[in-house]
């Protein structure tokens, strides 16, 4: 039961595309992020996706339309909706989804992350 | 998929004590809720809560000590540990809880809240 910071967090690492698990609650993980450029189109069958940016721009791009998320902004993909974040520059995002959600979904790629650290 | 302002669901209310939900992920739901003074001693037998502070410091004691939150810090208290939030001036928080979850756990009061509204 200690606090955790998010921008602590954030600030331990500079790599990208490669969430990291900062806690846990009721089966589900909160992650942080770092994205910078454009992820793989992707969809999760069998579970939602919440994306809380923290600093910077990201652009969900869904098939028929993007959405600008900003600081303090957050969207939910729901399951089996195809999306693609992309992040003209850095951004910070923390994610709300189950520990063993792949983030590349049902596109695996040289993106993919399996079994992401717990930082 | 629309995107969801934190602040912004902050600022659409003044009460305290009264979590009000603004997304769903997997089961769990994010609520904002503000505090202001001495919540009650409670604790939820089944379910872990995440409190997420936005503005303000938060006090959460637990029964062999007390870790004061801030703006960006997060803590999970898990499942069947008693805890009481203390606010000695406004805080926002988000938590993460289940839906249904009831405010004051095991101890309902007058401050409970039955079927948080969706705003």
């Amino acid at each position: 039961m200690e606090k955790i910071n998010v921008a602590e967090k954030l600030e331990s690492f500079s790599e990208h595309f490669t969430p990291k698990v900062i806690a846990e609650v009721n089966g589900q993980s909160l992650k942080v992020v770092k994205a910078l450029g454009e992820f793989v189109w992707h969809k999760h069958d069998d579970d939602d996706e919440l994306f809380w940016v923290i600093s910077g721009k990201l652009k969900m791009c869904f098939r028929d339309r993007d959405v600008i998320v900003g600081p303090g902004e957050l969207i939910v993909v729901p399951k089996g909706v195809e999306h693609k974040p992309v992040a003209d520059e850095e951004v910070e995002v923390v994610l709300i989804e189950p520990a063993a959600l792949l983030n590349t979904g049902d596109a695996q790629s040289e993106l993919t992350v399996h079994n992401p650290e717990r930082i």
